[in-house]
C-alpha cells in the first residue's frame, strides 16, 4: 500500500521554531533569530546548520547596519527553490493545480475541467494536471515531493480521509491514499477554508498573529480560526462553523434543518432565492440579481443588505466568542462586496462587544488559484513534525 | 512594592507535565506518566525526584497489577496537604473565601458582608477574611503562600489590574497589588467565570479534554473557552462573550448597546422585565416570577421560555464555532433550571451543526463556595511557570 504521508523536514524543536519563523518573515540575523524563538545563539547556529547544508537556507551576504556597529552580521534566508510543492483545489465543476515554492509564491497554475466525479476520476485527472504542472520546469519535477489538496467539506487532516463533501457528494473516500497513488507524490488534505486560512495565516495577511480568523462568503459561509498559532478543529471535527450560527428565530430554513442560519439568509442561493420569491420571477439568475442590485431594485438591494447583515452578525459572533486578532473575508462572494460590505461592517460593528469591536475587518480577492495555493501551504506545513499526519494502520 | 506574583515551583517542561498530570488525575505510576507525557522512564524518574524530596509528591505503596506481572509498582501521588491556597470570590455584596488544597480540595470556607465597596475597603476586609481563614488550622498559615481572587469584570491576569468591573463599579484597579499588601501573600487575579473554568477543566468535569467551555447564567450570561488545554483570552482580551451573541434582530436592547443579545432576553434582569411588561405588574420580585411559572402562568413560562431558548441558540453556537468536548452550565440561573433546561436543550439540539451535537451539556449547581474555589485554582495554577504573570515595571 502507498504511503501517502510527508516526513518532516524538521524534527528538533529548535529547527522548526528557525526555519517556521525564516518562512514567515524572511531574513533575518541569528541575533534576531534567537531573539525572537528564545534560543541561544549557538543554539540558533547549531539549528541552522542542517538546513544550510540541505539548501533550505542560506546566509545573505553581511550587512553593517551602522558604521562601526561591531562585526558584520550575515542574515539568514529561505532559498524559495529548494522545494516545490502542488497545490490543488477540487472544485464542484474545475481543478485547479499549482506550484508553489517554499514560501507559498506561485510559479505556475493549471486547470482542467472536471468531467466524471468519482475520487478515481478525479485522482486520474489530478494525474495529468500535476504531470503537465511538473513539465513547465525540469526543476519542479526534480525538486516536488510533496501535494497539499484543498477540498470543500469534512476532512480528517490525519488519516487523509475526505469524510464527507456535500459538494462533490462524496462520503468516506480515501482522498490521500488515492491522490498519492495516481501521482507518486506524499499528500496532504484539508477542508479548503481551513487550507486558505493556513495560507492566509503564514503567508498573508495572519502572518505574526496567534489569533486569527477568515471567513468566506458566497455559494456557503464558512470560516476557520487560528487560536495560539494553531487551527482550531473542534472536538468533533467542527468548528468555524459561522455559516450555521443562527441570527433571526424567524430566519428562512436552512439545509441542515435548523432556522435561521446565516447561510439561509447570505448565501449565493439565499440571495437568490429570496429576489426571486419578492419580485416572483423564478429563472433569474445571480448574475442579473447583482445587476438589479447595483441599479437600485429594492427586493434585490434589501436581499443583499439582509445577507451583509447576517454575515456581519455572524463574524460579531465569531469575534465576541474567540477574540481574533484580524478577521479577513474572502470567498467568491467579495465580488459583490460593493452590495454587501457596509451592511458587513455596520452590523459587525453594532454587535462586536467591548473591546473586540477593535479587531479590523479586511476584505480579500482571492481568485480561484489562491484556493490552490492554499493547499501548497498545507503541503509545505507537512514539513513540520507537529503539522504531519501520524500513519495509521489502514494508510501506511 | 510589594511583589505580588507567584514564584512558578517547577520550570522545566519535564517536571511541569508530571506535576500538572498528577493534580488533575491522580496517582499514576513512573510507566503510565512515561506514556502519557511522551517522556522517558528515566526524564519522568528524574523530574519527580525534586517534588518529592519538596513534599509534593510521595509513592504511595508498591502495588502489582497482576499475579507475576513483573516487579511491583510505586505509583505517584500528589500530597494535597503539602501547600494550601487561599480562593477568594468577591460578588457585589459579599465576600466569599476558601482555604483548598494543592488538588482544590476546599478545606475551609468563610464569607462577610461587603459594607463600603472602594477597592482599598475590600482589600482590608480580605486580609481580615484571610486571617480567620488561616486561623482554622496551624497548617494552613504555615503552608499558605497564594491567594487567587475571583472577581466580575475585565481582568488582566498577567499585570493582576481590574480594567473593568461594572458590578463593583471599578475601573483599572492593580488588584493583585492590594491584595498582596494587605494580606503579604502572592496574588493572581482573574475573571470570575475564567476562574471557574480553571477549576473545572483542571478539577472538575473538563479533567483530561483538550477543548471545553464552561456557560454561566444568571445575573450576566457569559462563559469561558479551553482550547488546547489552555483558557481563550481573545487578541483583545475579550473572549467567550456567550452573552452577547445577537440571537434576534428583533429582540430587547441590551445595555452593552446592542439588540437581540442572549443577555438582554435571559438574564434574570431581563426574565424579570419581560414579565412585569407583560402582566403590568412593575413591583413583582424574581422569586415570585419562578413561583408563577412554576405554577403556569403564561407570562412567566414564556419568559423562560424565550430565556431557554437564546441559551441554548448561543451555546450552540459557542459549540458551532469553537468545538467544545463538553460544556458545563453553571451560575445561579441553574436554580431554576426546571423551568430553563428543556428551552436550553431543544434549541441546542435544533442549532448544533452536524457532530457538533455530539458534545454534551452538562448541569452544575455551584455554590458560592465553587466560585472561591476557582480562584484557588488560579492560584495553583500560578505554581506553573506558564501560567505565572512576568513581573511587568509598575507591579514588579
Amino acid at each position: 500500500m502507498f504511503r501517502h504521508h510527508s516526513q518532516p523536514l524538521v524534527t528538533a524543536p529548535a529547527e522548526t521554531a528557525v526555519l517556521a519563523l525564516l518562512l514567515a518573515e524572511g531574513p533575518l540575523s541569528r541575533v534576531e533569530l534567537a531573539r525572537r524563538t528564545g534560543l541561544s545563539s549557538t543554539a540558533v547556529t547549531k539549528a541552522a546548520r542542517p538546513l544550510i547544508d540541505d539548501g533550505y537556507l542560506y546566509e545573505l551576504p553581511p550587512e553593517r547596519t551602522a558604521p562601526g556597529a561591531g562585526r558584520p552580521v550575515n542574515p539568514l534566508a529561505v532559498a524559495p527553490d529548494r522545494e516545490y510543492f502542488i497545490g490543488l483545489k477540487i472544485s464542484a465543476d474545475r481543478l485547479f493545480g499549482a506550484v508553489c515554492d517554499l514560501r507559498a509564491g506561485i510559479r505556475a497554475t493549471a486547470v482542467r475541467p472536471l468531467g466524471e466525479c468519482t475520487p478515481e476520476a478525479v485522482a486520474r485527472l489530478v494525474a495529468e494536471l500535476v504531470d503537465e504542472l511538473l513539465d513547465t520546469e525540469p526543476a519542479f519535477r526534480d525538486r516536488t515531493r510533496h501535494l497539499g489538496a484543498a477540498v470543500n467539506g469534512d476532512v480528517d487532516r490525519e488519516s487523509g480521509r475526505l469524510r464527507h463533501s456535500g459538494l462533490l457528494g462524496w462520503r468516506d473516500v480515501p482522498l490521500a491514499e488515492l491522490l498519492s497513488a495516481s501521482t507518486g507524490l506524499s499528500v496532504t488534505v484539508e477542508n479548503d477554508v481551513r487550507a486558505l486560512t493556513v495560507a492566509e495565516h503564514w503567508f498573508g495577511e495572519g502572518i505574526g498573529t496567534g489569533y486569527f480568523a477568515l471567513v468566506t462568503i458566497g455559494a456557503g459561509i464558512g470560516s476557520a480560526l487560528v487560536v495560539n498559532g494553531r487551527l482550531l478543529r473542534g472536538a468533533y471535527g467542527v468548528a468555524g462553523e459561522v455559516g450555521h450560527l443562527c441570527v433571526d428565530p424567524n430566519g428562512p430554513l436552512c439545509w441542515c434543518g435548523a432556522r435561521g442560519c446565516v447561510e439561509a439568509i447570505a448565501s449565493t442561493d439565499a440571495i437568490l432565492a429570496s429576489v426571486r420569491h419578492d419580485t416572483g420571477d423564478g429563472n433569474l439568475a445571480f448574475d442579473e440579481v447583482v445587476r438589479m442590485a447595483r441599479e437600485g431594485h429594492p427586493a434585490a438591494g434589501g436581499a443583499f443588505a439582509r445577507a451583509g447583515n447576517a454575515i456581519g452578525v455572524g463574524i460579531a459572533a465569531l469575534v465576541n466568542l474567540v477574540g481574533p486578532e484580524r478577521v479577513v473575508v474572502s470567498g467568491e462572494g467579495v465580488d459583490a462586496y460593493d452590495l454587501l460590505g457596509r451592511h458587513i461592517q455596520e452590523a459587525y460593528a453594532a454587535h462586536a462587544f467591548g473591546a473586540a469591536s477593535r479587531c479590523p475587518l479586511s476584505l480579500r480577492p482571492l481568485p480561484w488559484e489562491e484556493w490552490a495555493r492554499g493547499g501548497a501551504a498545507v503541503a509545505i506545513q507537512a514539513l513540520f513534525p507537529q503539522y504531519t499526519a501520524t500513519p495509521t494502520a489502514g494508510s501506511g
